[in-house]
Formats: C-alpha cells, sequence, structure tokens
C-alpha cells in the first residue's frame, strides 16, 4: 500500500502491437480443431514430436522468411553466452535441428506432428499477428513420391473431417522440377543463371496479383504500375515468356500433359518432375481421390522457390466477402511441399523429406464463414447465490454447489459482494448462467431451495411454430427440499437442451 | 547443391542450455493431464483465457521473480519502437495486465484458466528448464475467503482426478496476514519495519533448508554455513524469536488456534488473519474435506512474501528417492493465494483475487513415479510393406492402407526405400507396429495379402500362467482374400488387446 504514494504515474495496461488475448469461444473452437486434426495424423500413423519456442539463430539460419534480409523478421536476443537464440517463425526448422541432432535415436522414415505457436516480427496489420498458430505433420528419411501423395490424401481428409464439403476444397499440386526444367529448356540452366531464375520466379509469383498480362510483362522488359513506380523484367524474349506462360498457365493437366512432356523433353529434372506428378495423379486417383478433391495444377507458384520437388496447396474454394465488400474465394488454408535440403544441411548427406503447415487461426475463420464453429456448446455454471454471510449459510451454500459438482454439473457459488442481491442476478445473465440457486431465511428455516430458470422459454419461442404445449410444462422457478436440488436442476438443465435441440431443428 | 562448396563449415544441431524437445509419449501424457485439470476446472465454473508469450517489460514490472534485479531472470528484447518486451515467466502478471486492459467489459468476478509455457532466463540445472508449463486459475474480483477456500477444494479434486489417492496429497492454508500480525505484536509493524520484516520473511523461508535451529539463527545474530561463510541475521530478541517459531512451528491448528489468537490480539490485520483461517477451515470441512486433504498449516511460508491474504500449497506426501538415493518426500506441485495488488497497480482501484498455479512437468513427474501415467494406450500404426514399386502395385498398397484408416485403424504404407525388405520389418520393430501387411508378387496374382502379427505371444507368457488355450487360438501370420483384409486386421489387434489386458490383470 505504502508504494501507492511513490508511484504517482499509473501503469498502462497494453499488449505490444500483433499480439492478442484470445477469449473462451476461440480457446475452445481452436482446441476441437486441433483435435480432429489431430485424429486424421494419428490415424495415417503420425506421432506428436514438440521442439521448445527458442532455437539457436544460426540453426535457422537462411531459411528465414525473407533471405535478403536474414536476420530480420525474427525475435532474437542474446543469451549469456553471446550467442544468438531466436523464436521460431515455423515449424519446420526446428524439426530440421531434432532430427539432425538425434539423427541416430531417430527411426526412418520419421513420421511425426506437432502444433504451435510461432513468431514473426513483423509488421502486424489486420488478420496479421506476430504470434499465431501452425499444425505440421512431417515425414522424413521417404524418397519416394508416395509420401507426399500420402500428404495430399491427408491434407483432404483433414478438411474434410473438420466438416468442409467435397467442392468446397481442392488440395492443388505441383513439381519444382518441371519448373527447373522448363528452366532449363529456355536456355536458363546451370549455376551461372540462378539470378536470372530468381527474376523469373519472383516474377510467376505476382500472378495472383497482377495476373498473366502482368506476369508478361514481368518476366520480358518490365512493368509499369499505376503510380508511375517501374519494375524491370526478367528479360526473357517471346518465346521463353510463352513458355513459361504455358507452363504455369495450364489448367487442365490430362490435357496438357502430354505437352509439358514435350516441352521438359531431355532437360536434367524436368522429365523427372512430371513423371512424379503422374504417379501422385495416379496414386490419389487409384485411393479414390478424383480430381475435385486433389488437382494436379501447374499454376501453384507458392513455395516453389523453397521447396526441392512436389509442392500442394490446400484452397478453400467458396466465397466470401472481404474487407472492401467484393467477393472473393477463401483461398489457401495450409500447404507444403518436399525439402530435400533442409536437414542435410546439419548433416553432410542428403534427408529426403516432405511435409505441410496448416495456418490454424486462418482455417479457423474459415470454419467460421461456413458456420462450422457456430455454438459455444459450453454450458455456462449454474449460481448458487449468497443471501447470508456466516459461516454456517457459506457451509450451507457450499455444499449445495459440490452436490452439482459432484454429478458433472457446472456450478459456482457468487463470489462477488454477496450484499447486493440485484449484482447476483445480473451476474448471472451476463455469465449466461442457466439456473440460480436461491436460499433465504425463509427457505432456510423450511430446509428448502429456490430453483430459478433462468432461459426463458420467450426468448427462443420465436424459432418455433407450434410450441404451446412445451412452453406451459416449463416453469420459471420452483422450491424444493434440499435433497431434490440436484435432481431438479438436472431435469431443468434437460427441458432447456430440449427447448434448444427444437429451436435448432426449426 | 551449388551452396555446399561455399559453405565447408557443417552447421551443429544443437539447443540452446535449458530447452529440450518433448517426444510422443510425455506429450500423450501432458495432454491426458491437461484434459482432466481442465475438466475439473470448468466444473468450478471457471472459462479459458489465454495471453500471448510477450509483454511490455513494464507489464510485468515488480513482479519479477527476484525483486533485487527486476530486469533479469527474463527473456527481454527491444520492439522496433525501442520499448522493451519480455515473454511471460508466470501465467498471472500477464492476466492482471489482461484484467485491467479489458476492465470495462469484463464481469467480476471473473472465473478462468490457463495452460501456457512460461520463461525463466535463468542458469537451468537438472530438472530446472528454462520454458516449462504451468496450468493456473484464478477468480478476480472476490473479496471474501470462500473463494481461497474452493481454489483449495479445487487443488484437491484435480489431485484426484489425476488418480491421487487421498493421503498422497495435502493442500496446506496458511495466511500473510497472521504474519503481519505476528510482526506488529513482536514490535515490526509499520513502514519504518519493512526491511526488518523482509529479514525475518527470509529467514523463515528457509525452514526446509535448515530446519528450526537454522531459522533460529537467522533470525537473531546469524548464522554460519559449513564453509565458514556467515549469512547476518534478522536481530531478533530471544522473546520475538520464540513467538515468529510457535507461529511457522505449529503443526496442529486446532490445538494452537487459541494461542495464535492470542499473540496476535490487538494487532491490525492478525485477528482478521486468524478469522480467515477459521472461515476456510470451516467451510473445507464442511463441505467435506477433512484436515488430511486441506489443512490450516502455519508453517506454509512459500509465497507470503508476494501474496496479501490467505496461501495455499499442494504438497504430494510420498517418498521418493532423490538423486542420490535418499527417500524424500515428493513434494509442492503447486500452490497459490490471494493477491489483491496485482491488477490494481494498473487501476487505482483495489481488485481483489485469489489463484493458484499446477507445475504441469512436475505434476507429472509425480504422477510418473506413482505409476499413474503409465503405458502409452496409443497403438502404432499397422504397417503396410511395399515389394513393388511401380504405380500399380503402389497404388493397391495405397488402398489397403486407406481402407485400414477408414476403419479408424492407424496404418502407413512404408515411405522408406522400399528396395530392401528387411530394413522395413526392422522399420515395423522398432516403431512397435502390431500388424505388417505383405503382398510379394505370388500374393497379388491370387488377389490375397499376408498378415503378419508382430506381437508374438511369447513376449506376453511370462506374465502369465494359464495360457496354453488362448496362445494356441494365436497365428502369426495368415494369408487372406483382399477382401478380408480389414475384418481380419480388426480380428488380430481385438485378440492382441485381450491378450494385453489379460497380462495387465496378471
Amino acid at each position: 500500500m505504502s508504494e501507492k504514494t511513490k508511484k504517482p504515474q499509473k501503469l498502462k495496461a497494453r499488449l505490444p502491437r500483433g499480439f492478442v488475448d484470445r477469449e473462451a469461444h476461440d480457446i475452445r473452437a481452436v482446441n476441437e480443431m486441433v483435435e480432429k486434426i489431430r485424429a486424421v495424423y494419428e490415424r495415417y500413423g503420425f506421432d506428436p514430436v514438440e521442439t521448445p519456442l527458442f532455437e539457436y539463430t544460426d540453426a535457422l539460419g537462411k531459411f528465414l522468411p525473407d533471405s535478403d534480409r536474414p536476420n530480420e523478421g525474427v525475435f532474437s536476443l542474446q543469451d549469456d553466452d553471446e550467442q544468438w537464440m531466436s523464436l521460431r517463425y515455423d515449424l519446420t526448422a526446428p524439426l530440421a535441428r531434432h532430427v539432425a541432432e538425434n539423427f541416430n535415436e531417430i527411426q526412418l522414415p520419421y513420421r511425426t506432428y506437432r502444433a504451435g505457436y510461432v513468431f514473426r516480427n513483423e509488421k502486424p496489420g489486420p488478420g496479421r499477428f506476430r504470434q499465431f498458430m501452425q499444425f505440421d505433420a512431417d515425414t522424413v528419411g521417404a524418397p519416394g513420391v508416395q509420401a507426399d501423395a500420402e500428404m495430399c490424401m491427408m491434407m483432404a481428409d483433414t478438411l474434410e473431417a473438420l466438416g468442409i464439403k467435397r467442392g468446397d476444397y481442392v488440395i492443388r499440386v505441383n513439381n519444382r522440377k518441371v519448373l527447373d526444367g522448363v528452366m532449363e529448356a529456355i536456355g536458363l540452366g546451370g549455376d551461372e543463371n540462378a539470378a536470372r531464375r530468381l527474376n523469373v520466379l519472383r516474377a510467376i509469383d505476382k500472378l495472383d496479383k497482377f495476373g498473366p498480362e502482368g506476369v508478361k510483362l514481368l518476366l520480358g522488359a518490365g512493368r509499369k504500375d499505376e503510380s508511375g513506380d517501374f519494375t524491370k523484367g526478367a528479360g526473357l524474349d517471346e518465346t521463353q515468356i510463352g513458355k513459361v506462360l504455358f507452363f504455369v498457365g495450364i489448367k487442365d493437366y490430362a490435357e496438357s500433359a502430354a505437352d509439358l512432356a514435350a516441352l521438359v523433353a531431355g532437360t536434367t529434372k524436368g522429365e523427372e518432375g512430371v513423371e512424379e506428378l503422374n504417379m501422385i495423379g495416379a496414386l490419389v486417383a487409384g485411393a479414390g481421390y478424383d480430381a475435385s478433391r486433389i488437382k494436379i495444377d501447374p499454376s501453384v507458384v507458392r513455395g516453389l522457390e523453397y521447396y526441392t520437388g512436389p509442392v500442394y496447396e490446400a484452397e478453400l474454394t467458396f466465397d466470401v466477402t472481404n474487407e472492401k465488400g467484393e467477393k472473393v474465394v477463401f483461398g489457401s488454408v495450409g500447404g507444403g511441399g518436399r525439402y530435400d535440403g533442409l536437414v542435410s544441411r546439419f548433416m553432410g548427406q542428403p534427408v529426403p523429406a516432405t511435409g505441410f503447415s496448416i495456418g490454424v487461426s486462418r482455417l479457423m475463420t474459415a470454419l467460421k464463414n461456413l458456420g462450422k464453429l457456430g455454438a459455444d456448446e459450453v454450458i455456462a455454471p449454474v449460481l448458487v447465490t449468497v443471501m447470508d454471510g456466516d459461516v454456517e449459510a457459506m457451509g450451507r451454500y457450499q455444499r449445495f454447489t459440490q452436490a452439482l459438482r459432484a454429478e458433472g454439473i457446472r456450478a459456482e457459488i457468487y463470489q462477488g459482494n454477496w450484499k447486493k442481491f440485484g449484482n447476483q442476478l445480473k451476474y448471472a445473465d451476463r455469465r449466461g448462467s442457466p439456473i440460480a440457486i436461491i436460499q433465504g431465511g425463509d427457505e432456510r428455516t423450511q430446509g428448502a431451495v429456490q430453483i430459478k430458470d433462468l432461459i426463458e422459454g420467450k426468448r427462443l419461442s420465436g424459432a418455433i411454430t407450434d410450441n404451446t404445449e412445451w412452453r406451459e410444462a416449463r416453469v420459471a422457478q420452483v422450491v424444493v427440499p434440499e435433497a431434490e436440488l440436484v435432481a431438479k436442476v438436472k431435469e431443468m438443465l434437460a427441458a432447456q437442451k430440449a427447448d434448444r435441440d427444437r429451436a435448432k431443428n426449426n
């Protein structure tokens, strides 16, 4: 208390930008989602593994989000031995470190999943947070594309387990090797063209943003935007541009497969890449996943720079209204691919791996849009009100509360200042309590309690047509002997549930 | 690949000190624990709320673990606007910030729980990590000790829900106000004696470590340890020391309550504190928690410096063997108390609150000791082996796998280099797979599959006496038509489960 006089300035309660608190409804929704995703991954034979939030910065290394600024984008600090540590910015780099560190104990193929927070030290914006949750699955030590095919099937099964209907999602698959083949076919193979290839990659990465016309300019001489700013292009000629645009413009793979194979024929990796795409296509089709669920689609360019083989992306195809009031396709909720180089940087030997990451918050937004995470099914606690504060009365209220809890009913005794009874009922109302228990002096002498049904039939009746009978059966409050308290509360809760079910079905 | 030549030095895969990876078994055990704890807190009417891992350092402020070095002990870094941010070191300070920041929207009393990682920037040691999990529950806006009594009951119920028997735990309760009364009674009341009170607190905090004799020295002139180092004492005289030691030495509260009341009679807070202890005792006894479960115990001194009213601690009373091979009582797994000043530092108005924290990892260690988190109940996946790599064969293996998964059976196709079949069975063995599915050329032409039971009766037979009959019923491998694959696998898994159950009951 004496501190007060020393601290005239009141401390401001606020969070750093880009961080948010999460409320009960969202926490329960995420838990429910995570459980459903986990069940699918477990069924596929994956086991959980978890790494801590910190890694040495060099272990994250060049796999930072922005390779031009290797030490930006992450939260870093120096340990007391002067070594730099960073908070993980994804769940893949820590997994690579884990595998390399425990390589002798780990049985390959190593099939694991993990959900956890990742951190980006970036400018926050609407829907862009500096802490968010990812849910990953990876197979390390799996050289064949059957592992990639399995990942695609698992993504499809996961979305369906979350209640997303067929037709509302598609898993798109592409392959970095085919792109490399196309590059080689247009004369951009070899180490000496690495910089030019990067420019081509960056140009096609803008396909969503600028469309084929814009990308054409970026692949050629360059592009001037509305403000007059000029972006220098990759400097390809017409023929080269045509081949690149043919590749990323393929809509129907079956139709274009022969032309694509011809385009990359004779290149180092291109033919292998096409074969891999065909194999994935055959495997998923054979397992019953048609092209409306898993689609070979060379227009997927996201991540092609990072991955070394197949890349895959989960897209939700239904429309939502964006902040500007426009209808847009919801879009990507996760993706991944093959990253054969990530573990080997620690190892000096190649370790093939493939995996994907789901953006949990983004997926939750999608499920909310679809009404799949609608009502919070958790019922608020029954409130045992306090009419008298002596130890005998308190003990009695406490016993009522414990008796309800013992039967699995959420219950609480009012813990605020009990002397204003109005506050207790206001609390019950704002809390959404279904029932209040009241025992004043009169009831006390009779050994009875009053039970108040706080969910009026009225509130639900709007949604129900033929409700006279059941509404009549409901009584707003009753007085029962103490011994019957629990049974009566159970009965009222069951009646309330029946009302909710009725309202839902109307 | 071209990177290799540029990077002759291989990166070392290692974690910063004090951080660990967690494996499947521990993750599943923690999830199971957290679910059981959550169920109890929900039944008590608490709702989840979560804060991010970062807070502004000033919001953690003086509530840092070590008040002498306010900015040490936590991981801190500067945001791009130069403000210092820290990773939370407990879940209480962030809750206080959350309540203050959302004070107008929050309905008091505010009853919430949260599980999450906290971080300590300290020297790690055996069993001491720099990232660990806490599970907290708090009631904010509850002035009465009925809220503290409820916390004690909830801790007891939580330990029992985790399988800890009565007699193996005790919740001990003390009160800071009684200590303040004792201080006043020995002439150490008032602001001017704050420093001396702190010395007394630090002395009695050593009760576990040095025993009453050591504390007596620390309360008096001082104490010399084995190495000859001298710690200056609090400078109390014999009478003062006697009164302090009487207070922290009380073993049977009922017996000593009258003497304690007499000792603090007439002090500002002492009588109130004794009344509060009595009220808590009456409430928990009335609700059926006897003194073997919740015990008023003035020897609890941990946290007395921090809290403002009742303090409570959950102790496991069974013996374990420590690193030195000595039998010791397991000890504390969590605790808490009333902290009426924590929220108010943001608010300029008092906000009474009470809550506790469970150390999840420590509690997990305890449950392992008790055999309550024994066998991992998750069965490893059935392995579908690969005998042929062409697309048709792969598609068939994939279909087998998906058919098993569709029935809820964990299954995986071998994802490593399939050409060495021995590796596949070695993988199944190390993975603990219960069954392997094999289809070579012969079976393939017959449309059949071989199903291999990998859990031999032998391994279990040691534990079983009358097992001739059921062991005979088990066949190590069978060949069935493809159409019967799933049914046969189910049958074998059921037989294995029956074996396990039999072994468990013997």
